[in-house]
C-alpha cells in the first residue's frame, strides 16, 4: 500500500515516520525544507507536489493548518482530487470545521474517491509514540479501510457517524474541554484565596461532582495533576492558541448551523485575552494566570 | 449519646432518621409541623426551640437553609452557644458562605465548644440512604470526634482543612460543576444540530477529554447517562435554584475576598434565567433548553 | 459622470435611485428579477452583468451582502477591476471585514484605480430618504471625489481614514451598540421588576450616566423612544440577524488581529439565541425579551 | 430647621459643608476623628451618637458606606427612630439595596415618621459644588419637603417614585454604565488594534447609535474626552472598587426578584478581575487596560 502524505509539520511528521517504521512507502510533501529533511532522513520520498505524491498512492493522508489549506490541496487548481484513480482513499487529519470536509467529500464522490475526516486528539507526544485518538467520519466500510492505516499511528480510532462527524465531535469536546478548564481555573484560584489547601479542593473536586479531565488530568493549579504542564511553568501542552483555533471554529459551525454557544463565544474571547499577554504558546490551563495577582518580577 | 438536630426539612428529617435507626437519642427542632410529626414517628423527641433541644445534647447538628437561619440558631439571644456545655461538639451540614460558619466557630471557642462545617453532597437520595458525602472543616482531633456521627448517615467523610473549608470545598466544587453542566449543555446541543448522533458525541467525549460529572453521569442531553434526571423529563435531581444558591455563595465568597470569576458570574445569571422560564424545580441539568428552539405546545 | 451600481436589494436598489432622481445615469446589476424591474422603472439601464454595468462607468458603486460577494465582484474571473479604465474610482458600500477591501485596494492601486470603502447607517428608511451616514475609507483626495457622488444618497459623509477605516468605524461603532443595547434591556427589565416606573427609570438614566443612543432613540421598552421599534412589535427596525451579522465581522476582525473583546463574543452568541427563538427579523432591541417570563399564548 | 447629619466622609462632609454655608444648623455624627475636625472647624455641631444628632433635628440625613450601617443607625438598638418625633424627615443618601430602605420606611411609617431615599450622582465634585443629582424615592408630599433640603446640596432633585425608586434608578442606570463603559473600552481598543485613529472613532460612534455617556464624556481612550479621568492616568474619578460595589447591589437586587442580568453578572467580575491588577483606586474607564498589552516598565 502507497501512502501519500500531505503537511509534514509539527504533528504531520511523527505520524508520517509511524507509517515508515510499519514498513509503508510514504510520498511526502510540505512547504518547509526543514520537515522534508527529517521525512527523508526517516526514509520518507520527498516529492514536490501534493499531486506529485498523489500519482503514486493508494491512500492520501493531510494534516495540514487550516480550511483553506485542505481545500487548496484537494480542490486546487492541481489538487489531489484530479489525479487520484477511483477507489483511492483520503483521509484528512486536520481539525477544520465540518463544512469543508463535506463538500470535500461531495466533489469525491462524483469521481469515486472515498474521503473521510480523522481529526486527532494527543498532541505531538501522542504523534510521536504512536497513540493518537482518530476521530473517523465516514460510512462503515470508508471507517473499516481507513482504521487498517490509522492503527499504525493511533491506538484509538473511533467512529463518529458520516463524513464530518469527526470534526463535529472534536470541536464539541474542545468546546467543553475549553470551558471546563476556564472553571477550573476559576475554582481553584477561589478555593486558594480563600484558604483550603488546593490539594485538598482537588482532591474533593475530583471524588466530586466537579470532576473533569481538567481537575484530574490536567489541572492548572501547580503541582495537582502528575505531569502536567502547570508543574513544569506550562509548556509543552496544548498550546493556548491552538485551544483559540479550535474554539474559533466551534463558533464558526455554530453560526454556519443558527446555534447559539454562549459560553464558548465568552471563553475564546478569554483565551484570546490571554494570548494578548503573552501566554499564545503556554498550555491552555496557564489560563489560571488570569484569576491571580500579576507577578512581582 | 444525646444528639440535638435543628432543621429537619427535606435533608435534615432524612438525616436525624438515620442518626435514629442507629439507636442514639435524637431532640429535635423545626419550624414546620408537618416534619416534627415525620420525625415523631421515627423515634425523635420534639422540643419547642433550638436551645430546649440543645440543653439535653452532647453534639448539635444542623442543616438550615441559609446563614441567617445558622447565624440566629448558634449566635441569637437564644442561641444554642449560650446553653452548650464546654467540651460541646456543633456540627453544621447547611451550605452556606466560609466566614459565618469561621465566625461563630470563633464564639465557640471562648467557650470550649467544639465547632465544624459538614456540608453534604448527595442529596434527598443519599439523605434518605445514608450515603452522604461530608466535606468537614475542623482541626484533626474534632474532625474524629464528628467522623464518628456522621459515619451514620453518610459514606464518605473527608476532611478538607480547618473550619470553614467544608463549605469553600463545597462552593468551589458547585462552582465547576455548574459551568461544566452548561459547557455539556453547549457541546451536546450544538453537535446535534450539526448532525452528529448524541450518543456517539457523548462517547467520544467521555473516552476524551471534554468528559466531566455533567457529561458522563448526569448528561443533559436525554437518555444518555443512564437514570439521569434528563431521562425523566429533568425530575428529581438537583434544583436549579439551588444551583443558583451554590452559585450565589461563590459569587459572595469571592466578593468578600476580592476574586474574580468570571463564568461563575455568568453561569449564575443563565441559571437565573432558566428560573425565570419556569425550570426553578428542574434539575440544572434543564439548562440545555437554554440552547433549543422552543417547543411547540 | 456614469455610474454602476452592484447590487439592487433593499438598501442598493434605494440608493441607487437616489442616484437617478440626481439625474445621474446609473447601470445597474442585480441577480433578482424583482430588483431589477424596480431599478428598471425608475429609469435605471439593466446590465447582466458587473462587468458589463463597469464597462460604461466612471464610477462603480456596491453594495453586496457580504465579503465573498464584493471579492467575486471585484477580483473574480470576470471582475471589475480587470475591465476599468485607470482613473476610475469604486466606492464598496458593503458591511464587511476591513481586510477584504485593503485586499481589493492593493490590487486596484497596480492599476491605477481609486478604491474606498463606504459602509452606511441609517437603514432602509435612511435609504429611501438619501439621508444615509457614510463611514468612508480612502486618503483625502479619494474622499473628496467620493463624496460628490454619496452626497446624492446621504446627508452625513465621515471620513474616517485610509482604506478599510470606514469597515473599522462601522463594525466597532456597532460592537458597542450590541452591547449597550442589550445593557438598556438588562437594566430596564430590572427596574421595573424592582418596581419602578419604566419612564422614570428611562427618564433618570437618560439625564445620566447610563444614557446613550439605545435608552434615548431606541428604548427597549415599549412606548419609552417615540417611533421605536419596541412600540411596534419590534418591526421595521434594525433586524436581531443584521446585528448577528456585524458582532461576527468584529470577532472575526478580532480575531484576525488577536485583540480580546469579551463583551463582543458573549452578546454575539445572546443574539443567536434570540434569532433561535424565533426574533431573526425583529429588531435587535427584542433582546429584552429574553429577561422577560415567557408570554402565556 | 434643625439637621442631623450621620456620616461625615467624602461625600457627606462635603454635603453638610453646604448645609452649613445655606445657614442651616447642623448637628452631626461619624466615628472619624478627621471627619469630626473638619466639620466642625466648617460650624458643625458634633454629637456623640446618631441618636444624639436627632434628638435636636427635624431632618434626619444619612450617607453611610453600606445597608448595615444605615439598619444600624435607624433601627438599631439606640437607632434614630427611637427618638425622632412623629412628622420628622429622614433622607438616606447612601446607595443600598431598594429592599432595605423600604425596610426602615415601613418602621418608621408605624411611628408617623417619614422616610425617603436619596441616592445621588455626581462624586465629591458635585458634594462640593452642591451640584449633586439626587434620585429621590417617597410620595409627593415627602418629595417636595426633602426638596427644600436637598436644594442645597444638589441642582438636580429627580422624584423616581415610592420609597426605593431613588436606589432602584441608581442601581440600574449604574448597571448600563458599567456594561456600556466595558463596550466602549472594547470597540476603542478593538479600533485601534485595527489601525482607525481613536479620535476619528470616537467622532464616528459619537454622532451614531454607538454614542453614550462613556463614548462622549469619560472616554476610556487617553485625550478623546476633555477632562476624563483617562487624560491624567484614570485619576480622580469614580473608582472601580466604588462600580464593583454598585454592581453588586445590582446583582443583589435582582436576586432578590429572581431578575437575571447576564452581562452585568459577568462584568461585575471583569471589574473584580481589575481591581485585582491594583486598579482598585482608579477610575472604573481604566477598564480599557484589560484590552491592551501589559506594559514594560
Amino acid at each position: 500500500m502507497n501512502i501519500a502524505f500531505i503537511g509534514l509539520g509539527n504533528m504531520g511528521g511523527k505520524m508520517a515516520q509511524n507509517l515508515l517504521k510499519a514498513g509503508l512507502t510514504v510520498y511526502g510533501f510540505d512547504l518547509s525544507e526543514v520537515t522534508i529533511q527529517h521525512f527523508t532522513e526517516a526514509g520518507g520520498i520527498v516529492c514536490d507536489s501534493p499531486q506529485a505524491a498523489a500519482q503514486h498512492a493508494d491512500v492520501v493522508i493531510s494534516m495540514l493548518p487550516a480550511a483553506k489549506h485542505v481545500k487548496e490541496v484537494y480542490l486546487g487548481e492541481n489538487g489531489v482530487l484530479s489525479v487520484l484513480k477511483a477507489g483511492s482513499l483520503c483521509i484528512d487529519s486536520s481539525t477544520i470545521d465540518p463544512q469543508t470536509i463535506k463538500d470535500i467529500a461531495a466533489v469525491g464522490a462524483e469521481k469515486g474517491i472515498k474521503i473521510c475526516d480523522a481529526p486527532v486528539s494527543g498532541g505531538t507526544i501522542g504523534a510521536q509514540a504512536g497513540t493518537l485518538t482518530f476521530m473517523v467520519g465516514s460510512d462503515d466500510a470508508v471507517f473499516e479501510q481507513a482504521k487498517t492505516v490509522l492503527q499504525h499511528m493511533g491506538k484509538n480510532i473511533v467512529h463518529c457517524g458520516d463524513v464530518g462527524a469527526g470534526q463535529i465531535a472534536k470541536i464539541c469536546n474542545n468546546l467543553i474541554l475549553g470551558i471546563s478548564m476556564a472553571a477550573v481555573a476559576e475554582g481553584m484560584a477561589l478555593g486558594a484565596k480563600l484558604g483550603i489547601d488546593p490539594q485538598a479542593l482537588a482532591g474533593v473536586v475530583n471524588s466530586s461532582s466537579g470532576r473533569c479531565w481538567s481537575s484530574e488530568v490536567c489541572n492548572p493549579w501547580p503541582d495537582i495533576s502528575a505531569n502536567a504542564p502547570a508543574g513544569r511553568g506550562y509548556t509543552d501542552g496544548f498550546a493556548t492558541q491552538l485551544m483559540l483555533k479550535d474554539l474559533g471554529l466551534a463558533i464558526e459551525a455554530a453560526g454556519q448551523v443558527k446555534q447559539p454557544i454562549l459560553l464558548g463565544g465568552l471563553v475564546q474571547q478569554m483565551y484570546q485575552q490571554l494570548c494578548l499577554q503573552g501566554n499564545a504558546h503556554l498550555d491552555f490551563s496557564s489560563i489560571i494566570q488570569q484569576y491571580l495577582p500579576p507577578q512581582a518580577e
